[in-house]
C-alpha cells in the first residue's frame, strides 16, 4: 500500500478578541485597508466580493464596539459618501500585522513527519 | 457618551494542515485524546457531544490521509469494539499539544489599547 506523502505544516489564524468574543481578524483588517485605499465603503465591499450591507455591518460592529470610530463615512451624496480610515483604525492595522508576522515566523516550525 | 471598556486580547486557532488543507485540529486531537481515555469510538463521541457516524468519519478521514493509522478500531461484537489510539496517534497529540503551548504563550503579548 502506498499513498502519496503529504507535507505536513502548520497553519493557524489569528484574531483580536474583547470579552464578547471575537473583535477584529483577518477580513475587517483586509476590509479597513481596502477602505483606506478606495476612501469608499462600496468600493472597499466590491473588492472583497461582499456586500455593502455586509460591509457597512462589519464597520458598524467595530465602531460600536470601539470608544473611538476605526471608520468614518459620511454617507449620502450622489453616489455615496467618502469612508476614512482614522488613524486609530490604521494603528489596529498595523499591530495587528505586527503580531501577525510573529505568528506566520511561529508557523514556519516543521511538523514531525513520522506518520507518513 | 461612556462605553464600557473592553479589554482586548489575541486569540487564534492552530491545526496541522496537508497540502490538500486541513488535517488535523484541536477537535480531533481531543477526541483521538477521548478515544485513548475512553478505549471506545461510541463512549468519545458520546463524551464529545458528536455522534458516532460523526466520530467515525474524522478518523477515518485522518487514517485515510495518513499512510499509518492513528487510531484503531475493531468494530463488531457485543458493546462495539475496543478503539486505540496508534503510537505515531499518541506522537501526533504530543507535538500539537507543544506546539500549541508556544502558540498560547505567543497569544499572551498584549494589545495595545489605544482605541478604548
Amino acid at each position: 500500500m502506498t499513498k502519496k506523502k503529504p507535507a505536513l505544516s502548520w497553519d493557524g489564524r489569528i484574531w483580536i478578541k474583547t470579552q464578547d468574543g471575537k473583535f477584529i481578524g483577518k477580513g475587517r483588517i483586509e476590509l479597513m485597508e481596502k477602505i483606506k485605499a478606495y476612501g469608499s465603503i462600496r468600493q472597499a465591499a466590491l473588492a472583497m466580493q461582499m456586500s455593502y450591507r455586509q460591509a457597512w455591518q462589519l464597520i458598524d460592529d467595530m465602531n460600536t464596539k470601539a470608544t473611538t470610530a476605526l471608520v468614518i463615512s459620511n454617507r449620502g451624496g450622489k453616489g455615496g459618501g467618502k469612508a476614512t480610515v482614522t488613524p486609530e483604525g490604521e494603528r489596529i492595522i498595523k499591530q495587528f500585522h505586527a503580531f501577525n508576522k510573529k505568528f506566520q515566523k511561529l508557523l514556519q516550525q516543521p511538523v514531525a513527519d513520522f506518520i507518513f
